[in-house]
């Protein structure tokens, strides 16, 4: 795992409760619009600038220009449609290798001390899966010793070098992950993640004006808001997070580098993802995600023997199709079942017809699928302790007219599957329901 | 230097003489044009495929897809210019591993069991003049054991390791170096360069059409055509074929991949580029090179005194100045010089400024300079043994009106420099006195 050999370096620590620091470690993540041209570049120099400036040892880590890697990813389906996973990675990680190198070059016209390095150079290892690989290793000694040098190390993000020696990448989105796996391995004080928003909203603020951006959440419940179809950060960048407590700090990249606060330490504009203990007035509900184009698939009347659910889930998992909320209803004899779930709308055809081909293994009487659903959900870490969350969620949606088709929980989110065309409605309801439109 | 290992490998060799043979082996090189786009790209995959087919053993070295070097240069340049040359070359060199990737999949759709690699991998090792290093070192074993495997290997051109661990560039053009880097590494029996003409010709088809192919040219004969103006191969590709004696061919990718004759071992279409020993009949004059937009710089009445001459060209060898054509022409009373060399033009305004700066150290008169001269060389190895051939020169462009302000000649060639405009009225008035119009 993650070598945070970077931790026990000997350095000043960041003291916190505002009174007083020295210096802190803080990687710097830019997504593809922050990157997108030499103009956006400098913008983004700026901003590595004003916390060099500030006395801070600084890792920076960059996505490929916006455009470049859809470019790219195009040139390899024309190539051939079923490409290597391996090639696909030599050809598409180019596009970090290019945005780190025009980095460095505008940083050091800047007067600021910074080298590019693609992922094999430091190395970052990841695992065998080209194409999606995860990351094995980083051995964060390398990069300590860049901040030893006072040098600003700009990191190629999405990629890595795999057993094989040849380069491999994460997976689309992979940079964030790239950012807090290196955050991780140098013990940074916070990994801050500039985008083309300016935080986390309690939803999205197009559908609901009134959301309103949250100073703190838990990794816990940005992980379900991730997971749920918020689109700010990716999933395994957040899980990455939570296991490693990397104080993860969400900013946009358009703001004014040098306006008032923006080097700020403890309270730049922004969220900040840390610990719940960091959290000290938890809400309730913290915020409302929703995704679209979910499809629902019954199996009517399926015989209700042991090793029922394993039969149809085991050949939908072995087709890769992501199988979410599932309900399962006796029937009335108590020999027969209703099952009932959700699929990617884009897999359910691919779905119906697999369970068809193996309709006489499972046995059921009739498959139906319904296209165009929603799964909107209530997330936060406050539904622990407080009971009727749900009961509030159904009853407000039941007030407007909004039907449940489906239910899933867990300890700190509800989701609830409806008609695609309630979303907004749905959303907005239970962000008011909740409280959530109040300062 | 390159390590030869790949010479010694066993392996069937090929029987020269057009009689047998079992298998050889061959580096293709395919230069940005050939692989402009994924069609083209289709293209080349079927000349390597055809070369495997026939049982060879086949390396490939790809340039990047026309434009995108520019694009890539066009962006440092942006960044800021007077840019590092180690962050260059990490941007620059992306665009040849785009293609060897992009190459790679091609072939593997079409069957053929390819593997991209780039310079860090294999590994190609150069110097430390980031953006225009020089190759140290290739360890032939690495591709050899490739070969063994029955794979073809992609190699992204014009770059390589330089000692500080990073990615190297060899200078514009540099992938014919590289291809011949490789060819000599691995004891390849022939280096084909694929590009948009189909061979080197007599002289400028655009200029003379009467200009004829020439099937086999020595490498002193084509270090001296690429030295002086024919822009067919880099110079410095030429001289690493010709001290490792690299059989380099010269033919176009655009020609059909699967026309009569293509797979020809001995005599393909193109242009082979050899040891003398291999051209049984050798002409007294092989071609006719030309350079424009030279400019010429008299100095008048120089003090005629040991060292002067390192006075005027050290200073400007130092500014990166690259002086061409000299004369000295000794003054009547034998204490004065005048002294006329070339330049490119585009260096013609600083040179001056320079002399100008350094007049008192040097002393002289007076400073004249003509812009717009051009170089017009006569090169063949035939030269050696016939007396005359410079006289022939001057007397044709004497008949035909053309002044000739400076000459310089070597053992295989002559250079006369001409006011621009005669350029084309030279090139055909010599390409017609030495005969190469005929068959």
């Amino acid at each position: 795992m993650l070598n945070q050999s970077g931790a026990e370096a000997p350095r000043a620590r960041r003291v916190t409760g505002n009174e007083f620091f020295t210096m802190a470690r803080i990687v710097m993540k830019f997504g593809g619009t922050s990157v997108a041209d030499i103009a956006r570049i400098r913008n983004v120099a700026r901003h590595v600038k004003r916390e060099v400036d500030a006395g801070h040892q600084v890792a920076v880590v960059v996505s490929a220009m916006a455009g470049k890697t859809n470019e790219l990813v195009g040139w390899t389906r024309e190539a051939s449609p079923m490409h290597d996973a391996r090639e696909y990675d030599a050809v598409v990680a180019s596009g970090e290798q290019v945005t780190s190198g025009l980095l460095a070059i505008v940083l050091q016209q800047m007067g600021v001390h910074a080298r590019s390095w693609q992922g094999w150079q430091i190395p970052i290892r990841t695992d065998g899966a080209h194409g999606a690989a995860r990351i094995t290793g980083i051995d964060g000694s390398f990069l300590v010793k860049r901040f030893g040098e006072g040098q600003v190390a700009v990191i190629a993000g999405f990629q890595g070098i795999a057993p094989d020696n040849r380069i491999s990448t994460l997976g689309r989105g992979g940079s964030d992950t790239s950012a807090v796996a290196i955050a991780a391995a140098v013990g940074a004080d916070r990994c801050d993640i500039y985008t083309d928003v300016d935080g986390v909203y309690t939803t999205d603020p197009r559908i609901e004006p009134k959301a309103r951006r949250l100073a703190k959440i838990s990794f816990e419940e940005m992980l379900e808001m991730a997971s749920l179809g918020a689109k700010v950060l990716q999933v395994r960048s957040v899980e990455l997070a939570m296991v490693h407590k990397v104080r993860t700090f969400v900013r946009s990249s358009f703001d004014e580098p040098d306006a008032p606060g923006m080097g700020d330490l403890e309270n730049p504009p922004g969220t900040l993802i840390c610990d719940e203990d960091e959290i000290v007035e938890s809400q309730v509900v913290t915020g409302i995600a929703y995704a679209r184009d979910e499809a629902q698939i019954s199996l009517r009347r399926v015989a209700d023997r042991p090793g029922v659910a394993a039969g149809i889930f085991g050949p939908l998992a072995e087709a890769n199709i992501n199988v979410d909320m599932i309900v399962q209803n006796i029937s009335e004899d108590g020999s027969r079942t209703d099952m009932t779930f959700t699929v990617p709308q884009g897999d359910a055809a691919k779905a119906v017809a697999l369970l068809e081909s193996i309709r006489p293994e499972i046995g059921f009487d009739a498959i139906q699928h319904d296209e165009g659903m929603a799964k909107v959900s209530v997330i936060g870490i406050g539904m622990r302790s407080h009971a009727g969350v749900a009961a509030t969620a159904f009853r407000a949606l039941s007030e407007k007219g909004v039907n449940i088709r489906a239910i899933t929980t867990s300890e700190i989110k509800i989701s609830i599957l409806i008609d695609g065309a309630y979303t907004e409605l749905a959303v907005r309801t239970l962000h008011s329901v909740y409280g959530l439109d109040k300062q």
